[in-house]
């Protein structure tokens, strides 16, 4: 393993900058060698034109090849082994099991891409065969998904390799055939150093053109205005908080000729703890929640920051085993200063408003660290009060004690778009949570039965998405196989020859099914 | 047949108003009976409300009762009769068999989405299993897509009935599950009054709530403005001009929560001569070229506004058959006086311009017909100056002589995107046809071999759609039954028990296919 470069990746071309930037070591507040070089205008309007330049062959490789792409990757990752998980374990805080898991994910999601690529349904083709005899005549009709262009992709820094460089934004569309330009996270460039020279290495050996991939560096928010804003990029994809999302949907929105963004910016995860389920497990109930709520230092979008409970003995019982447990919760390092200051300001606004208790803490650590903290507050007050609803990003929950089912559904009809709503039920509750379920599905991309929000499966049925603000796009998912349809659009070939459609569409075509005159065909 | 009330539909009441405006007589200028009601804001709030009141119930009818209402509303506007096509020629000034072939296609495509609605597939169900065995356990994931919610849908003036009150966008909203309130457009005020009346009179008969179905006329922008605004539309579809979309799309990202705007906007849809086809059939071509260009008067987005040929004796054969037929084409009346003067302003701008050359004019009429106009420039010129590639809306089009082919290449790779892009080829022309088409793709939704793009069949593999400024939204289609997916969303529901589940996602469920552990299954 050589040293970091601190380079950046325009084409497979190594490229230094004049100025550069330290990652720094969440623990220590150190800096972290090597210096990291700030891309330049000119390295963004690069990177997009290689992109541009390279997007028609890479978006026209056979479904074996793009598929053998993913999957050599994913490979070329698994060779980083411990320098990957050490580079990010010391620019994260994040424990080793932890990104040992991720590293997994990583690889695990780009193989399920490389799957999904040679099965070939996300090409979605539609034949409907001419009639000369109709009046007009009908013409022989064909259609399939073809990539949206290169892509822009931003690194997010909760999860350093399931969410950056060749996380799922990346992994997806390269799935669609459409070129990645990433913008680094800044809290870890080694991480993103390493896994970019894996993806330069996997383009170089498919034989693939260098403008298949790009990783620009950089601190300030004007890299990631000027690539949203680059005519070479056709779409975005981000994850992070939401002013950054905004800003991006702001950018995209005013260009001359605007771009799809899918930002997955910021949610609460209402968490409803029905009153059967309540009475017969509050204990247990709350050592989960605990659990959940203070995974990975609470950094996940889908953490559970709103429990909602009708008053009464049992959510007392709830509050209490609550209490207790998050006490046991060591304090953690967060992934950046900017991260902590955040939840510091988060957590101190949130115990300053009217009518919220502390109900419990972790035990407190060094600066760099989170302490847990769990609050409560009645219906009424959180309804007047819409800071109570907002995220703190990190391990801090508010427990919402309402009046009755009344107040509860008044309260999730109140709130703004979620990732996931979840209901904790028994079958005496089963009335209720059929009730409940159409709120649930007007206010969240997944609801969960009996489980915890955190824990993102990687599969063909998930949605990692939902109505804005969790969203800046609902009509899509972020996680699982879905998340590749982002990035597509779709082409109609009206009475063309056989000889010049394009393979998939062709009489024998290509993809596991396909709607010939409406109804699904299996091969 | 009763007579016109002249009143707005806000969910199932009918409302008068205190300011009222007429339709006009495009033929003759004159005001036409009755005055019709400009909706107040409260009338734009109230058919809001009303919508999304409804929503709930009307977005969870079961398959079979969604399908039975749309064919409802089919059934209602067949038996309309002449009365409703006599009042669409005189608003319009459209021909009788236009009219009736167009009703034909209205009450046609929301039979085909009451069959799409029936086979489920739009549902577009996913189901993986749980593995408590992995580690860490799999989850039971489903996924079903559900609607976004109450659409406004913009009547256009040039389908009085295919693309209006109960055109292609309701449809598919309705289909969708998706409430609709449709802002009525001011040139057939009377023909989406007839046409309310039926959807109105279906909603009550199938025992849904009024709310489903809302028509609001009036002339200013503001009232688009407010519908677009209104905090309970979910969505917007939109066809009509440039300006028009750019501002929906404004008004839509700057709201609180933003929403998608399905706008179709301009296109020239280019049209091109390969070699071998235009030396073989140059008269044929040209024939068939200036009747696709004065159908309807030129008004139609796929009117070929832009036809490129190389230069040289085949071509002049062609610009010579084109400009004798074109003088054989009868003034027609176009739809609006606006309309009328957006052409004049446009034809004269495009032969105000250096190196156009008027080539042939159709016969001259009375002042609201339009004259047929063909223009033409060698590439150069045209590639100089963006004017020539504006979209002139009606009966004018431009031919290019271009140098040759990598002229002609260069000029479609600097084109706007467009809803439709033509090759005219004989055999001897598949390897530069082979060549062209990725750029094709890239510019365009729709990619026609041997015809001409006007005439857009309601299909299953239909894509009226287009890189922007086409449409706003390169992913999706107004026409045809893919355009459903613009008014849904995925949900899913995680270990959910299957009592409480949705019928669509349940181990019996709905809809012909559905995609299980990653693979298709036909049911």
């Amino acid at each position: 393993m050589d040293r970091l470069h601190g380079k950046n990746f325009i084409a497979g071309e190594l490229r230094a900058g004049e100025q550069t930037f330290h990652a720094i070591a969440p623990a220590s507040g150190e800096d972290m060698d090597p210096p990291f070089a700030v891309a330049s205008p000119d390295d963004v309007a690069d990177a997009c034109k290689e992109a541009a330049s390279a997007q028609p062959r890479f978006g026209n490789t056979s479904l074996a090849r793009r598929a053998h792409f993913l999957r050599t990757v994913a490979d070329k990752i698994d060779a980083l082994g411990d320098t990957l998980t050490a580079r990010a374990m010391a620019e994260s805080g994040l424990p080793e099991a932890r990104l040992q898991g991720e590293r997994g994910r990583t690889v695990g999601q780009l193989r399920l891409f490389a799957d999904v690529v040679e099965r070939g349904d996300w090409q979605r083709v539609r034949i409907d065969h001419a009639d000369p005899e109709r009046t007009p005549p009908k013409p022989d009709l064909r259609l399939r998904m073809i990539p949206l262009g290169p892509v822009a992709v931003f690194g997010a820094s909760n999860f350093p390799l399931a969410f950056s460089v060749a996380g799922g934004d990346t992994a997806s569309a390269f799935a669609a055939g459409c070129c990645v330009v990433v913008k680094g996270h800044p809290a870890h460039p080694g991480t993103s150093e390493l896994v970019a020279g894996a993806i330069t290495d996997a383009v170089a050996e498919c034989g693939l053109p260098g403008g298949v991939f790009s990783l620009l560096n950089g601190t300030e928010n004007t890299l990631g205005e000027a690539l949203v804003k680059d005519p070479d990029i056709a779409a975005v994809g981000f994850t992070g908080s939401r002013s950054g999302g905004l800003a991006l949907m702001e950018h995209a929105a005013s260009r001359p000729v605007p771009i799809p963004v899918y930002a997955e910016m910021s949610s609460v995860n209402p968490v409803v703890l029905l009153p059967a389920r309540l009475e017969q497990d509050a204990e247990d109930l709350a050592a989960a929640y605990v659990g959940s709520l203070s995974l990975g230092a609470g950094q996940f979008c889908t953490n559970p920051g709103i429990v909602l409970g009708i008053e009464g003995k049992a959510l007392d019982r709830f509050i209490d085993a609550a209490s207790s447990a998050v006490e046991e919760v060591a304090a953690q390092t967060m992934l950046t200063s900017g991260i902590k200051r955040s939840f510091d300001a988060g957590i101190a606004r949130l115990s300053a408003q009217n009518g919220v208790a502390v109900e419990g803490q972790g035990r407190d650590g060094v600066p760099t660290c989170a302490q847990a903290q769990i609050y409560s507050a009645n219906g009424r007050e959180f309804m007047a009060n819409p800071h109570l609803a907002e995220e703190v990003f990190g391990p801090a929950s508010i427990i919402v004690r309402c009046a009755d089912m009344d107040e509860l559904v008044s309260i999730l009809c109140g709130m703004e778009g979620q990732l996931t709503a979840t209901m904790q039920m028994s079958e005496a509750d089963y009335e209720r949570a059929s009730a409940l379920l159409p709120i649930l599905e007007q206010l969240a991309g997944r609801i969960i039965a009996n489980g915890w929000p955190t824990g993102v499966d990687v599969a063909h049925a998930m949605v990692h998405g939902g109505p804005f603000p969790a969203t800046s796009d609902s009509r899509t998912t972020s996680v699982g196989t879905m998340a590749i349809e982002r990035f597509l659009r779709p082409v109609c070939y009206q009475d063309m020859p056989q000889e010049l459609l394009p393979e998939a569409v062709r009489n024998e075509g290509t993809g596991s099914a396909r709607l010939v005159d409406g109804a699904v065909e299996i091969k």
